[in-house]
């Protein structure tokens, strides 16, 4: 059977950025799939097999699905024996809430922190449809956006703080082992590690331990992302 | 057997207002579990049994518990044929996301917002012990904190976002029923509305109808206690 995961990619293919693609990659190697991944610039999205206006898209032996919670789900349900996303139905209830704080805290303020450093590493075609389309969804022109950048950086590492009361307790925000939560806090993190030099997270932060631990996870996998220098 | 939880009230014992206790009265109302509830203020807490600078205090059957978090576990444990409260052990796991949320964006907020509210509402004796204590651990007078909350209070309707996102999906933060994390999340709110008559959530806001759904809960449980004005 094969399994294809279209994913987003600047420029360089090997630079894999999108958070909802990372959410997914590691999904499938926590569950232990393998897959061939397909980075996809934003203009060629469209040319994704269905048709599609987002990534992540998974083709499970023609079997197509998009939206990465939607894959998580159809992942746990479909492959039961393989390690669990979710450690039981509170889990999945519960994913929700981390995803809630990932998208309204963590995305909100990346997204005024690291929009104009994406931009940088598209391909030309790429930047036009991404300056469109950001400039637009924000309010703001990339520039003015990137003037505000040193604000919104200096506020960040406060936001992370609810995450530093759960790994003041446990190793991983599922517990003793990851979950798919972890990959949805993860994933919005290692957004900003593919496109962006600015320093989010000090070294001394737990939040920076747990961030290594999820690189080092399924062999490092996440590690060999062409990172932002 | 008998069942005694000893829970924060001020100068009238009918109004109870920690989110704490607030917490574990629900979890017990939630497990079917009937106790006798001892309404205890500030400055009679070191005299309940056992010993506890804190509230709630279970006494199960003459096994004493005290912490919120590990009182609700043990609950789980002990009572594992009435409803549960987290749904597995990912539910368990990703509470404590909740309660993050909760402690470091919820409570950092209302207690800038209700402080004075709640001094006032305290019986002589422990209003000089809480200014003492909450003017130490805030670093300011209760005047100058009450003088600052309008700004505060302005900026808590975002910081519910993510609670929002969560509701936009399902109609409480566990799922189709209520878990234990919806109790967190309520115990916070729940504290305000017992202490303060200020405007914190909209009538148009989906947290308030979640709001609603919880004092609904357990034959309106709730409901009962005295709020402010």
């Amino acid at each position: 059977m094969t399994r294809t995961l279209y994913t987003l990619c600047g420029a360089n293919p090997a630079q894999r950025f999108s958070p909802h693609c990372w959410k997914i990659e590691m999904a499938l190697a926590h569950k232990g799939l393998d897959f061939v991944n397909v980075p996809t610039p934003f203009t060629a999205i469209p040319q994704i097999e269905g048709g599609t206006k987002t990534v992540p898209v998974l083709d499970d032996g023609g079997k197509l699905l998009r939206e990465s919670f939607d894959i998580a789900l159809y992942l746990e349900e479909t492959y039961p024996d393989r390690p669990t996303l979710f450690g039981g139905d509170g889990g999945k209830a519960l994913s929700r809430m981390v995803e809630g704080y990932a998208t309204a805290v963590l995305t909100a303020s990346l997204r005024k922190i690291i929009t104009r450093d994406i931009h940088e590493r598209l391909a030309p075609e790429d930047q036009a449809y991404f300056r469109a389309s950001r400039e637009q969804r924000i309010g703001m022109t990339l520039e003015t956006i990137e003037a505000g950048h040193a604000a919104e950086l200096a506020a960040f590492p406060a936001k992370l703080e609810p995450m530093r009361h759960v790994l003041a307790i446990q190793p991983f925000i599922g517990g003793d082992a990851p979950l798919f939560a972890d990959y949805i806090l993860f994933g919005t993190l290692q957004w900003a590690r593919a496109v962006s030099p600015k320093r989010l997270i000090q070294d001394d932060d737990p939040v920076r331990a747990w961030f290594e631990r999820c690189l080092d996870l399924h062999h490092g996998y996440a590690r060999k992302v062409v990172a932002a220098a």
